[in-house]
């Protein structure tokens, strides 16, 4: 999988794709991110790429013309499955999204920042656009590396125990129960003592339950 | 206001700090973001800060020594308003609540890694549980710098222009309306024609039409 980041704040994103497991799954080669400064992509005398909006009013605008060179370019060397922009107003990011995503084999996500982009962008390059909660950012760039974590970490590879993402909260649309490790006693709080028992099939059953009764308590939405 | 971040993965938070307006915000004193390594609080030798999960499975746990250790360090220091945990099964993180959560004073946001932290954690520490969204992350350090992100940019003085921050998505539960910049034609495709009236009145309530519009044909639950 390829994933290119279109963004004005290139820097913003360096430490993130340079550690954990983003590191190691482009090390592994299961995925290359490649992040671009949409300054390179712009005209300008003093590499601007945003501007007042039009009809007045607080918030900086990002231009359509850098954006479309630099989507441009990248459409020249492959083709893509989407080009993403990362707004509030967009479809709402959830795991079967991901899911769907991490099959996919050319992304581009495209950060807004300030205002946004001009909507022209949208009508005429973005063919996907994702939300990752209902809030507002300084910038799409945080939201572009929640998208990307999410969406890397599903790839086959990248965890080192394939079986671990498959336990994770949202994929059978339950939570996750509850999980303890060492000290089996902790200032008078103890682990569950079934999970001290050895017996496997009851430690599952009581593990289902666990999920059961936390979505029942936390999000009832999910089992409907 | 003053954000304590915990964390086994301290530097994947490096880049985020250190640019835009989160770098604005510290070094104009609107917020002081600390990010502390639970590395330095393990008595383990090899600095262990997780342990397989009692009951067997994929995946570590965070211990909770280590954390308890940090926590009560910064609760020697100050009172905190919160001690949050960013985790998928948490209350989802919303406008409001990041309204709400910038009028505080003190926050601990506590990182998950691998398979979340040892439970007694979140019975015995924990004082409010955030999702940022229905989807899993490889930590929670993502979640953190985006809440953090979310909650500075809404402190006074924090936005070059405070009335920016009032015309976004969700504020008025409302999406915010499409925004265009120069040029007014790209490639044929013209900005609306009332954006360039300088009829200031019709141009607001264009917007408003605008915004009820999108929020209508995407969101129809924020009108609810």
């Amino acid at each position: 999988m390829r994933i290119d980041i279109i963004t004005c704040l290139p820097r913003l994103l360096d430490s993130f794709f340079a550690h954990s497991i983003l590191q190691r799954a482009q090390q592994g080669g299961y995925v290359e991110v490649v992040v671009h400064d949409l300054r390179d992509f712009t005209a300008d005398k003093h590499r601007r790429v945003d501007d007042y909006a039009f009809g007045g009013g607080a918030g900086m605008v990002m231009q359509i013309e850098p954006i479309a060179r630099c989507i441009r370019s990248l459409q020249n060397e492959r083709a893509y499955d989407e080009i993403i922009y990362m707004t509030p107003d967009g479809e709402r990011l959830n795991q079967q999204m991901t899911n769907i995503l991490s099959l996919r084999q050319n992304l581009i996500i495209l950060c807004g920042h300030y205002k946004g982009v001009d909507e022209r962008v949208r009508e005429l390059f973005v063919t996907k656009e994702v939300s990752i909660g209902d809030y507002v950012l300084s910038g799409g760039e945080l939201a572009a590396a929640v998208l990307s974590d999410a969406i890397i970490r599903l790839l086959p590879g990248v965890l080192n125990d394939e079986t671990s993402a498959l336990t994770d909260s949202f994929q059978d649309n339950l939570l996750a129960p509850p999980v303890y490790t060492r000290p089996a006693e902790f200032e008078g709080h103890q682990v569950p003592a079934i999970l001290l028992s050895g017996h496997e099939a009851k430690i599952d059953e009581w593990r289902h339950e666990q999920a059961l009764e936390r979505t029942r308590q936390r999000r009832p939405d999910l089992l409907e």
